[in-house]
């Protein structure tokens, strides 16, 4: 087992070797979720994750010949990058097995940092094979993601942060993929505040510590905004210390998981990746559970898709009605188009969108229809528009979209 | 005039009462300018801009009688915000006059602080004036934005804990609006370090201190991404001291202003406004000026539209060809568009958008026209799939959008 002391030295052996992230309040999620929250930016560090931690932890505790023959990872995530950011810092070659399907960006980040990436296999499993078939053939040492007292105990050092920093923290909530940032979390804060509670957030699609801890068989797959804790199976290490420290696991689905990523960046001014989120979609998802309560909440990585991040905030704002479509039905002659440009313009709603067809079967011969999207100032600005084209006879229709109708 | 004495006292006034904002290196922004870069995060403050300085340093500098008049300010910016939120925590009724086209999310926030909003003409100018007539009407005591030596030294505190933390810094940058925060941070860092250099920014579209320095004519105004210093008047006060202990302003045009906001998200991980930005857009754009020298930027503010987030995020996609589009000469007949796809399948090329049309005039009569925008790993990728298209016969051309013209 890992205790408070071994977390202690982890935290010793870091010390200049990776950011000491800051801690902070943040008044605007305070004020939507009803808590006292802080947030600690873990996706601050180098590799904008927290697994620098765990990772130069690990790799710092090699003999001289285990440095020479190299370490291997498998990872298509967050701990690729840390194990060969930090590799290179000690002199040590790495090789990290990455899945074909792996996004290039990833690709060319891990190898930017000097790895060896090896890509191979459809899925991680497949790529697990590999890392243990070089394991074997080349005698290199594998870096665990978080199945390793050493990984554990570096994660753990985040806590110490945290309660250096907020002392008298009632909660902290903590993203599970495998269990190692928990693990080492619920050691290190429970060690120091006893009465401190540790609960853990999974991924709706993968409840795989929670099946273990309550004996479930919850469904696990599936695409998750949350990729970097979507993970099958639970540690054989960090199980035991959940099912001892840890209050309770929640599960937070797609939807709050977007809204957290939003939440983050709007109000907050800060990018998370949907697992870097998860515990602030625990808040929203469940806020009775937090009400009043002094929360920390680790802002594990920041590693997300720019393409996926401006996804999530349109439609945030269609969610929100600030944008919104509506289908009109008019008569298909010239000039109809401008009255309906000028009532938008009057009741100031910007027009983003206009889409104007004739060959939908449902539209009368002569008609046609108008698709406008605007944006507005809010979900009363938006009635009132709807409003105002129904008494114009333009028998306005609101478009549903992908998140309108989540 | 302002002394480092004032703004050593601002510093005291200030504690406990605004956020002592993290100053932290920035590796990826590092490796990127060739320089050593730091920020400080005077986004995470709570109204999310430096602001909140100088308006608690002004608001608690007044008298007891003056209080009890309450306080009236002219912004439809970050100002508003900033002395909205102070008054009320010190109990000071605040009117807040605003251009009637502020952007109602701002209105919202100003008026969620507890201030009376006011909106007021159709420019600055305009509210301006309005501003003045209700401070002769009820005896408003007016706060200035930038114009004020409390305000000044309250924005200055930013260098002393900037070369508390980083004492060594050989150059900070700084965005120019009105000049209250360059004049304060120019007093603080350079009184406490003569050698160091403080470096002006400003949107070009906006030169006014520069027209000032160099008694140039440079055009004002038009639609900038920085509307946060988008001002057309130097201050009073501060043009002086930016005469004395600024080196140079330079300015920054509207492209670099998006990269920069969009290299704070993606490198760093942070939200900039186009203003907060202006520091590392200038980095961007001369970076001869900084290569090998130890940089502070100031992170100033982060309030920005999401939708205008997002859509620099994809725009920056479409630069690096990460988002490509093509327009592709096919025969209009049954099953042309399988091959097609097939073919972009095999080049992992992402299909995120086809569009597929036979009205356009300049195609032959049994011809048609089809648009496809592809997600694609880099450059090279998209040049590629472009080859492959041109092999098969399908005649591509890319489609210049916005974004790859500027």
């Amino acid at each position: 087992m890992i205790s408070l002391a071994d977390v202690q030295a982890a935290a010793e052996t870091l010390r200049g070797q990776v950011l000491r992230t800051p801690m902070l309040p943040a008044p605007k999620l305070s004020q939507k979720t009803g808590a006292e929250v802080f947030v600690k930016y873990e996706n601050l560090q180098v590799t904008n994750s927290f697994k620098d931690r765990g990772a130069f932890v690990k790799l710092n505790s090699l003999t001289p010949e285990e440095r020479a023959c190299g370490v291997i990872a498998m990872s298509a995530g967050n701990h690729a990058q840390s194990v060969a950011y930090h590799a290179r810092r000690l002199g040590i070659a790495a090789t990290i097995v990455m899945p074909v399907t792996t996004p290039f960006v990833k690709v060319d980040a891990t190898r930017a940092y000097g790895a060896e990436v090896v890509l191979d296999g459809e899925t991680i499993a497949d790529a697990q094979a590999t890392a243990e078939t070089l394991v074997r053939e080349r005698g290199l040492v594998l870096v665990h993601p978080y199945d390793d007292p050493a990984i554990i105990a570096g994660q753990g050092t985040i806590a110490l942060e945290m309660l250096a920093d907020v002392p008298d923290l009632d909660v902290v909530v903590v993203p599970i993929g495998g269990g190692g940032l928990i693990a080492g979390v619920a050691v290190g804060a429970r060690g120091l505040r006893p009465e401190i509670e540790i609960l853990g957030v999974e991924a709706a699609l993968y409840p795989s510590m929670r099946n273990a801890l309550r004996g479930e068989n919850g469904m696990i797959g599936g695409p998750t905004l949350a990729e970097g804790i979507a993970v099958k199976n639970f540690g054989k290490l960090t199980l035991p210390i959940v099912r001892e420290l840890v209050s309770d696991v929640v599960l937070v689905d797609e939807a709050h998981l977007e809204r957290a990523v939003d939440g983050y960046l709007t109000l907050q001014k800060t990018m998370a990746e949907g697992a870097g989120a998860a515990g602030l979609a625990a808040m929203l998802a469940y806020p009775e559970r937090f009400a009043g309560r002094k929360v920390g909440l680790i802002l594990c990585g920041g590693n997300i898709d720019p393409r996926i991040v401006a996804s999530i905030m349109v439609r945030e704002l269609e969610r929100d009605d600030r944008i919104v479509s509506f289908r009109l039905t008019i008569p298909d002659r010239p000039g109809v188009l401008g009255p309906i440009a000028m009532l938008l313009g009057r009741l100031n709603a910007n027009i983003l969108e206009v889409d104007h067809r004739r060959l939908f079967l449902d539209v009368p011969a002569k008609g046609a229809k108008l698709d406008v999207t605007i944006e507005t100032r809010d979900r009363a600005h938006a009635d009132e528009v709807f409003a105002a084209l129904a008494e114009g006879g333009y028998q306005p229709a609101r478009i549903e979209t992908a998140s309108t109708m989540d």
